[in-house]
């Protein structure tokens, strides 16, 4: 490419800095920026390995994210891409996604010169400097229609004001500025365009096991689909395994998005129907169809799921996913979530999920397990919560009738709750002593449900119990949130992947119903006004009468924390293992995990709290 | 003085120090020690103030600690003056006191060369070195029979390691060495001489106001007693005001201590006796002696008090303590806490308190408001509690009634609980906001209550409420302890000083005593276990019958934050304002204050995590 690009950069203040910094006009290959005038670390090497996770930021994908974990450093390298840049972006992290309490990086021009700063938006969105600057520019670079920028964060910062990167999601934030502010706490994100994206930073570094010799694909995909011109649409699609199609084992499989709708395809996922039905009627429509068949509902369990941001998934050298075969369906079911806030109309799509299976089966067949809350209207959320957690257990009694005695490994865990869901985490303990997180995602959302490598396998022996909490925000409700499978319902579940595959299909908890019953005689007795506790009421009506107030909240909170509870130690969905599993106490925990302290970064690494003058270099582009 | 000083020096790896690093022998006055060959900051000059506050750390006053605050570099420069120096010395601050959990400073030797680092002890004692050297090393220097130390802390590091030095008690600890070590981790705190010493580090500033043209003094002081030889006396004197002595206001008071029992006279206290009483009849010995006449529980107007470390108390330029005169009683008590934790026999000591006043009558005469619980048994905190809150509220109804339209003007507080106590707070909210902390202790011990002066007055309103929560550690008990006067009830009050005097006395709480019957009535219907409620139990034993467990704990949690309150809003201990003052709701807060987010010191005043090599100046000790 030659000189004559140049044309295509729109920002005049971006041709007016590449002037002013006296950047050659030639594109420089891969040019480092020189250190600025105030002699800012802009200079650094570029880091070693290039960016294996990429993820566009916006719908129209003006805003494209690379980046890379360097766990030694504990740092993340960003590369942000703007395409058609304007007069600046901002780009950053916070609690749930939204700009007000942001932790931001900010590139923003007066008209003259271009500046980088660490920044953060208070409660109203607007824009402040950071005290300490631990965003670190490293280049800034023109390119073919806007700019490419390298910058790097640590995981943890020590400052107070600044997001702490976590494993699970993380929301990434982004606005647009159009025209030149004087200054950065002139901005408000308020008045920009601005908008979010889920995401897991913090991948794990997983080494990817060799394919077996005789690895074959299958694509299981949408049907040229129209997507409809609707925010969020669940598409059903079932399809099936050819006839006489035997016991093969899934190695990995990864997704397939049709060209330019990168930005719609939201989540995947494959589910085999259950082996009681004959056969399944075929259907490709939204889920929520009413012509969709009932007998869909059946179709459930996971072979493969996938979110945007995701790589592919490997199974473990030593495991495999069986599928085919006698004793299990032909019949899969696989669902697209498309999200379309712009309504975009017309738009086509065949996009998928590619299983790579071997007939060759691997030395151990994985399995998936179901940790957590049973679906039962006893646990219930009391309404306006900002934070209440219901917690699941499987307990020592399960683990010792149904796990061999050289245990289980769980390599992987998918996260899933209703819409309330905010934050979820799998502890495991032995002899009362909490050991390990199983899974955890402090930023959790029920739109952003993938199957996640753990960074550690983590074994599970007989005697051994596995708790699992679930935080729930309820502001926005009138009534109680009871437990059930509906949307307006809530669940907390763990579906743990794991090998040798066991017997034990579910192991989930829920509070003694007859001690909930005594808390509906307490709550009758304590407050002037009555909950309905005659005969024929249902547990949700029960909990629909309940005055709330703080009392009777924290009193249900002291319930949860104490009450026997009924097991659910199951084979299948139906078949409990032989023993008592009702009236069993709750697991006793007498030591806890302690928090790690972050470990705050090099001092010299941070910068004091000034802006960064961008000069910018000129790349390929 | 001369060289020949040097012989009283008497730890030769000081004076193998003091040779190496090439001083002069000859004393050097006010030298400062020059930068080691390392470059650390050791040669800064000494902070501009002297040090006005100072205190023996170890019953032999081997350790003096001065200090001075700077609000502005939120800094303290300390002094420490180590007496017979042997091999080294730790000191440093916890929550409480324990040497375990510590953040210290250590200067220790090898036997070679002398370090000192910014250190902390970890849960079994052990010293490692801080990551983060926060504190700095500003000279050290031989004196006639040791050492002075002078380095500077920053209030908060936001090292996760380090102690937050905050308002209120802080905890210092200190540790001998005797000898040589090889290494910081070979020091462990278990196995040196160690102690503690509570003190407010963070002395507020407040200007000192002006004594009057006729300012004179009276000394309420022991007379001439013979210190016990056990680690604890309260010590009760009475004595009396001259005859016709007419009404004067008390302006400044200070302490008296007998020159050698610096370290013995933990805290004293001047009561005025009830007037309601003629006379009183004269005592002097421990109080909890049987001799002591039960009238002398009738003394317990506070007029003076003071506890170690603290200076001078001076009420405000436009007020005045009353005191003498019609209505008040002649008769004074004197109690002096001795602390012989040494058990030091023979000692005698006339310790006491100066009072200052005059006869010109301020402004303003000065009165105390006691806030908080009311003294019932129906508050009590379950026991094996590490942290229970009980709160007391002054409602807006009664400060409605009481105070004047332009309100009352807090200068000073004291806080007190008994045993269990271990952090106090009062807070003022207006319209259910909280609008500023009157008085917070979150190191609080019942064994260190001064009369603290407010940083900032704090004016309360007719409509305010004053909310005072104290924590309790009842890890040691094994039945409730419930509210009451004995020393093994508690008590959590808030003794603000304040003018103009109004007639309220005493506005505080407790929970209403029906919703506490509903509590037992509930434990009762849901535990297994009886409570006994039979009609002629008390509630101390409905409290010692209820079966400890997480429930019955969060509910009597939930019934404290929930059920409504029975006022005291009195003139005196027993006369009620008019008005209904049962069954009253809990003031209700929508917005709570924000904790200040902690400003971390500028990165250039930190130290990589190396110790610094001291070499020793010789001043004149």
């Amino acid at each position: 490419m030659g000189p004559g690009r140049r044309e295509v950069v729109h920002s005049t203040w971006l041709e007016a800095v590449v002037k002013a910094c006296g950047c050659r006009e030639e594109p420089l290959s891969g040019q480092l920026l020189r250190d600025s005038a105030e002699g800012h670390q802009q200079g650094s090497a570029p880091p070693e390995s290039p960016f294996p996770y990429h993820i566009p930021l916006d719908p129209e994908g003006a805003l494209e994210l690379s980046w890379n974990v360097s766990y030694v450093q504990k740092a993340i390298h960003f590369q942000l891409l703007v395409h058609g840049l304007k007069a600046g972006v901002l780009f950053g992290m916070s609690d749930r996604g939204e700009l007000e309490n942001a932790d931001l990086v900010v590139l923003w021009t007066n008209g003259d010169s271009a500046y980088f700063a660490d920044a953060w938006s208070d409660q109203k969105g607007q824009l402040h400097l950071d005290a300490q600057q631990d965003y670190q520019l490293l280049r800034a670079q023109g390119t073919s229609d806007g700019l490419s920028l390298l910058f790097k964060r640590p995981f943890a910062t020590c400052d107070p004001q600044d997001y702490l990167i976590e494993d699970g999601t993380v929301h990434l934030v982004y606005g647009i500025l159009k025209e030149p502010f004087r200054s950065l706490e002139a901005i408000n994100t308020s008045g920009l365009q601005t908008g979010l994206q889920r995401v897991q930073l913090l991948k794990p570094e997983v080494p990817t096991p060799a394919m077996p010799a005789d690895t074959r694909t299958m694509e299981i995909r949408s049907p040229d689909v129209l997507i409809p011109g609707q925010e969020t649409t669940y598409w059903c699609y079932i399809t099936e395994l050819p006839q006489g199609f035997s016991r093969h084992h899934i190695v990995m499989y990864e997704a397939i998005v049709t060209e330019g709708n990168e930005a719609l395809v939201h989540h995947m996922e494959v589910f085999q129907c259950a082996a009681e039905f004959e056969s399944f009627p075929h259907f490709s429509g939204p889920c929520d169809s009413k012509m969709k068949p009932e007998r869909l509902n059946y179709c459930r369990h996971v072979l493969a799921a996938w979110a945007l941001g995701a790589k592919a998934f490997y199974y473990p050298e030593e495991a495999g996913l069986p599928f085919g075969g006698p004793g299990s369906s032909r019949y899969l079911r696989l669902e697209v979530h498309y999200h379309n806030p712009l309504k975009i109309q017309g738009r086509r799509d065949s996009s998928g999920i590619r299983l790579y299976y071997t007939s060759t089966l691997r030395q151990f067949d994985a399995g998936i397990m179901e940790l957590g809350l049973v679906y039962t209207p006893v646990m219930a959320i009391p309404p306006q919560e900002t934070a209440f957690i219901l917690t699941g257990y499987c307990t020592d009694k399960c683990t010792q009738l149904a796990l061999p005695p050289s245990g289980i490994h769980i390599f992987a865990s998918q996260l899933h709750t209703h819409l309330t869901g905010r934050k979820v985490v799998t502890v495991l303990a032995r002899d009362g002593q909490e050991k390990a997180i199983v899974n955890r995602d402090n930023h959790y959302s029920p739109h952003f449900q993938e199957i996640r490598m753990l960074k550690k396998i983590v074994s599970v022996y007989p005697g051994d119990v596995l708790i699992t909490s679930c935080t729930y925000n309820t502001e926005d409700r009138k009534l109680a949130t009871v437990g059930g499978f509906g949307i307006l319902e809530e669940m907390c579940v763990n579906y743990v992947h794991y090998y040798p595959q066991t017997q034990l299909e579910l192991c989930k908890s829920a509070v003694d119903a007859g001690f909930l019953q005594k808390y509906f005689h307490l709550v009758n007795r304590f407050n002037s006004e009555d909950v309905c506790t005659c005969p024929q009421a249902s547990i949700p009506q029960q909990f629909a009468s309940v005055p709330w107030n703080s009392f009777n909240r924290d009193v249900l909170k002291a319930l949860y924390d104490f009450a026997p509870i009924s097991m659910h130690c199951n084979k299948s969905s139906a078949v409990r293992f032989q023993g008592e599993w009702d009236l069993q106490p709750l697991p006793e925990i007498i030591s806890m995990l302690e928090e790690p302290t972050p470990q705050c970064p090099n001092n010299q690494a941070r910068s004091p709290g000034v802006p960064t003058v961008v000069s910018i270099g000129r790349g390929r582009g």
